[in-house]
C-alpha cells in the first residue's frame, strides 16, 4: 500500500528540507491495526500530543486522527506507522515559525514473531549499549534513535528475540523496542522514565489495567540486583502485546500467572 | 540549485523507508564552497570516514568524494550539506545486511551572518538544555540533533548569535553549531569531547595549526570557573570561521591577539 505524505499517497517524501530527515525533528507511533481498526489509539495520540507539547510542533491532531482512522481502514491489517517531523526549514537547527508539521503514514505487514516468543518466552540479550540521560527528551518517541540502532546491532542470534538496555548510570531500563516489567511480591514494577527511555503505550494501557485490578504498582529505578529477584519478567509493546522473559545471562525464570494474565488482556486490547 | 540523491539530481527523497529518516541513522557534513572548490574537503571526509567507521554504515568515500566535487564544481559559492544515511529498511532497528547507504548534497546560499559577528565578536546565550552523555555517539556529526534543536529554540533575541551548551555534568563543551577555544597565559584550550559534542572540522584544523605554529593545546574539561578566567574566548565553525566571543552572562572579554591571529588562519582556510 502506498504511504501517505500529508494525506495524499505518495512513493517519495515530498522535501529534502524535511527536519526529520535532518536532524530527527519529529516524533513517531507505530500502531497495530486489527480490522481496519488503529488498536490503542487514544493512547497513541495522547503520547504524540505530550511529544509535540515537549518539543513545541504544532499539529493539528484531529485532522492527524482522521487520516490515521482513514488509513488504517484502507490498511486492514498490519502495522501502521506514523511519522510526525517539525516539517521543512532552510539550513540551520533554528525552526521557521511558518514551518508546517509534515505527517506521513506508512504500512507494514503484521509483525512476524515465531509463535513461542509469546507462549513459551524470550531470552534477553544483555546489550552493551547504555542509554544517555536527557531529561528533555526521556519518555518521548522521538526520531533520534541512534542509541536503539546500535543497541539492535550488538546481536543477530535469533535466540535473542531483545535486547535489555540499561542507562549510563546502570539502572535496567527497557528493551531495545519494549518496555519491561517485573513482578515481585505480587507488586508490579517498572522503570522510572524521567532521564531516559521511551513511554510505551502498552505499557500505559498495561499500568491503566494494573490499577483497574486493583495490583499495586511501583514505577522506579530499578538496578540488576531487583531484576534478578524477580518472580517474573515480562516485555510489552503496542504491536506484539506481551512476551514472558525466560532467560538473561544467566538468570530466568518461568511464565508466571500475572504475566499470563496481562498477558491475556494485552491480546484483547490489540485485537477488535 | 537541484539537490542530488545518489548522484542524480532530484527535488524529492528517492525513499520514505530511508532510515535517515525514520531513525536520524546517518551523518551529515556542512561544507563552505569557495570557486568551486569544498574547502578542508579532506577533513570533513575524514570525519565521514570515522563516523561511518563508528556507525558500520559501510559507505564508498571515493564515490562520494568525488560527487562532492563535482556539486561544489556546479555551485560555485556557497554551503554544501552532505547527509549520508545507512539507506532503505523495512520496519525495526535492525539493519538489512543489503541496505545501501544514501548520500544526498543540497546547496544553500553563503550564510548571510553580520560582519560585525567575526570583527567586534558575539554574545553567547545561556543554554538551559544540557548535551547528555553519550560516548558512543560523541564527536560525530549524527543526525539525531534534537538536542541541537532545542537548544536553538531557546532564543529569539538577535543580540545573541549563538548559544553556549553545557552537559548534564555542568562541564562547558560548545555552541549549538560551533566549537569553543579559550585562550588561558598563551594556551589553547578545548573541550574534550569523548562523552558528548561534535568534533567540528574547523576545531581540528585549528588544533593543527596550533602544533604547526608550536601554541601550547589543552583538551581537557572545562569548567565555568575556567571560562570565566580566560583570557581570551572564541567559537569557531567550517562555514564562518572564528567569532571571537565578547560576552556570556555577566562575563566580558576583549578580542584578543591570538584570536585574531587564528581568524585570519581560519580565514584562508574557507577562501580559495
Amino acid at each position: 500500500m502506498h504511504s501517505w505524505v500529508d494525506g495524499q499517497p505518495a512513493s517519495a517524501l515530498a522535501s529534502l528540507k524535511d527536519r526529520g530527515l535532518a536532524y530527527g525533528d519529529g516524533l513517531f507511533e507505530t500502531i497495530a491495526v486489527s480490522a481496519g481498526q488503529p488498536m490503542l489509539l487514544d493512547l497513541h495520540m495522547q503520547r504524540l500530543a505530550q511529544g509535540c507539547s515537549r518539543l513545541a510542533i504544532a499539529a493539528d491532531h484531529s485532522l492527524i486522527r482522521s487520516e490515521v482512522l482513514a488509513y488504517a481502514q484502507a490498511m486492514g491489517e498490519g502495522v501502521l506507522k506514523l511519522i510526525l517531523t517539525r516539517g521543512d526549514s532552510l539550513r540551520g537547527y533554528s525552526a521557521s515559525p511558518e514551518a508546517q508539521p509534515r505527517r506521513i503514514l506508512q504500512a507494514s505487514p503484521v509483525a512476524a514473531y515465531p509463535e513461542h516468543y509469546a507462549s513459551q518466552g524470550v531470552q534477553l540479550f544483555n546489550c552493551a549499549t547504555r542509554l544517555a540521560e536527557q531529561p528533555l527528551l526521556a519518555g518521548l518517541k522521538h526520531l533520534n534513535r541512534l542509541e536503539q540502532v546500535i543497541a539492535r546491532s550488538e546481536w543477530q542470534d535469533p535466540t535473542y528475540a531483545e535486547g535489555l538496555m540499561r542507562d549510563t548510570s546502570g539502572r535496567v531500563i527497557e528493551g531495545v523496542f519494549s518496555n519491561l516489567f517485573l513482578v515481585c511480591d505480587g507488586m508490579l514494577m517498572t522503570a522510572d522514565l524521567q532521564r531516559c527511555g521511551v513511554a510505551g503505550v502498552m505499557r500505559c494501557a498495561l499500568l491503566a489495567q494494573a490499577e483497574h485490578l486493583a495490583i499495586p504498582v511501583h514505577i522506579t529505578d530499578i538496578s540488576l540486583d531487583q531484576l534478578q529477584q524477580a518472580d517474573e519478567v515480562f516485555l510489552c509493546n503496542s504491536v506484539y502485546g506481551i512476551w514472558p522473559v525466560r532467560a538473561f545471562t544467566d538468570l530466568s525464570w518461568s511464565v508466571g500467572p500475572l504475566t499470563r494474565k496481562l498477558q491475556g488482556i494485552a491480546r484483547t486490547l490489540l485485537d477488535v
